[in-house]
């Protein structure tokens, strides 16, 4: 097992990373004063390691409300969190006790902020169990439902007591998910640490296959390198809008598609390639370091380029709709080099539709 | 104008207190910096006040969104804050736009919680227009909204970037209210500083006529007394339940009369007595000591005494069901002498039934 402190002053906290790690009881007994402990997960996740939370948390004479709830981003809603209000009340859960996210980034979400104003706030703790959550919503405190207007509108920057990654859960993630989960992991390489982007495309292979020590290493290093972004800057007013390196390309395509054809990891993946093309356009990279990173997103199976049905003209549409919407306008996050993720004002409608054409004419050349 | 600050380090921020400043477009202007603001506030205090705030804001180049939900504690419930969401984000409110609360301690809940989860947090502004909020609400950080299972069950504890404490506008609130919030004054003399007790035994009259002298005298020194406890305690742990003297016997009042028969002021007042009596019980204060608070509240035009219909073992019955829901165990604030308030645990139920019955004889020997 390996651990890591997420350095944030009063909320600082650690993350536990390992195979096997589950069933440690010792990893929550500190956080879980009270003798009694929520635990929020979904309808999938529950069969699989619900039982076994459960024991390790009786072993620490810790009693378990448990609340599942249904699987998927439509659960993300007010309806849901209403309902994980009113089974704590039931059980009259109080503010000493802590509540716990068994499961991927919508539950993370939901149980956060739950766990972010029930009473006004109790302890919270994640047990994350797919790579996505592991590697990006176990650092950072960010949680949210979405709103019909909107996704991730109404939320709480809320840090967790103590994370559990056990990387051995991973084995029951669909493969589709653990490679969308690497996006983020080739993310953290390619925006914040060169030598993490090269210790990955050494290990590419042995993560796709989910060997566990790859796995511990990747999802420790990634913690760390995004834990110091966000120590630097907790509430997203600037620094931390890096870590949304290939995201401006994403939500595109996320939005053009319609929500869940393209898995955000997919998506991220995709808009990664582009960015590294508008950063070569920027006179920021050379042509080598894109095509380094189209590599290993090939290795790694996830796609190089946008869904053939979008075309240019479309993502430039829907990135004037979420610079409307959301922040009032548009930063890239482009590459000064592998490794060094910098925030650039827009570069010009003409280069962001050359950048994307030339992610998409490269895929259609290795095809 | 008098001005002071609440010392919570990073989320430090200024009270200002006067007559007429509700219009003192300098008081709002550097925290509404992107030029946009969104008021909400009721459908009883947007004909009298929203227009002037408006204008205020408009000589400082602020565009506003006007939020008006309906009047009373039915509307702190999760429809009406999704309202609130829907409204901000039609008009395309973003992180930088701050959400400024326009009304007393209902419309300060509801919009700080919206400023507390919309898009993660936002700038936050009180104008408190009750003297309850003036003296109350306004420092703490506390909001929320109800659930059919509780009472202010779901919330979160975030600070305002600044209050704007106008005492004029106290001249269209219904007297009945006024003496309401007079109760929580009371109570921050006589739990906090002995020297405002007497400063509130000399001026009760003034403060019951609404002089504007005498209200920003005693909303000061209320906001300045809840602020050292607050700084001290900001999340409620330990020292900030001083604040909560005469409330374990008020929740009962409130409860057992069903809300909104009582004021909630009314209810403390009377709670108060009964603490009081229970803290000559145990040994803490004089007679003389209770007599005292018992003749100042009654100056006040507030109840020294419980209801008629809720004899002393139905208060027993419903401190019993408030300690299983909301904290696990009943602790009394009590007076070791006018000013100091002290926590102590639960001194049985005999002297709690004497307590209650004392305050209601003493009520029924004056009258």
């Amino acid at each position: 097992m390996q651990s890591l402190r997420v350095e944030l002053g009063e909320r600082a906290y650690a993350i536990h990373i390992g195979a096997g790690i589950l069933d440690d009881s010792s990893l929550y007994a500190e956080h879980v004063g009270a003798g009694r402990a929520a635990i929020v997960t979904n309808s999938v996740v529950a069969p699989l390691y619900l039982e076994r939370l459960r024991r390790a948390l009786a072993a620490a004479d810790v009693d378990t409300v448990e609340i599942v709830v249904a699987d998927g981003e439509q659960a993300k809603d007010w309806r849901t969190l209403d309902r994980i209000f009113d089974a704590l009340l039931a059980a009259r859960c109080d503010r000493q006790t802590p509540i716990i996210a068994l499961g991927g980034g919508v539950i993370g979400d939901l149980a956060g902020l739950a766990a972010a104003v029930y009473q006004r706030g109790v302890p919270f703790i994640q047990v994350p169990t797919t790579l996505l959550a592991q590697v990006d919503s176990s650092v950072g405190g960010k949680t949210a439902i979405n709103h019909p207007r909107g996704k991730n509108m109404i939320g709480a920057f809320y840090q967790p007591r103590v994370v559990v990654s056990d990387v051995a859960t991973l084995a029951t993630l669909p493969p589709r998910e653990l490679r969308a989960g690497l996006a983020e992991v080739i993310k953290h390489g390619f925006a914040l640490d060169g030598a993490f982007a090269l210790w990955i495309e050494a290990n590419i292979e042995r993560l796709v296959a989910g060997e566990a020590d790859a796995l511990v290493h990747a999802v420790r290093r990634s913690c760390e390198l995004k834990a110091e972004v966000v120590a630097a800057d907790e509430r997203e007013s600037g620094r931390r809008a890096v870590l949304n390196f290939g995201h401006t390309f994403a939500h595109a395509i996320e939005t053009g598609m319609g929500y869940g054809k393209w898995l955000h990891g997919e998506a991220v993946a995709a808009g990664m390639v582009m960015a590294a093309e508008l950063s070569v356009r920027a006179g920021l990279i050379s042509e080598g370091d894109t095509r380094r990173l189209r590599d290993l997103i090939a290795r790694a199976g996830l796609p190089v380029a946008g869904p053939a049905e979008l075309p240019p003209a479309r993502y430039l549409e829907l990135m004037a709709v979420d610079k409307k919407v959301v922040h009032g306008r548009v930063r890239f996050v482009l590459l000064d080099g592998i490794g060094r993720a910098v925030l650039r004002a827009d570069p010009g409608e003409r280069l962001v539709r050359e950048a994307i054409a030339a992610a998409t004419a490269a895929a259609a050349a290795t095809h």
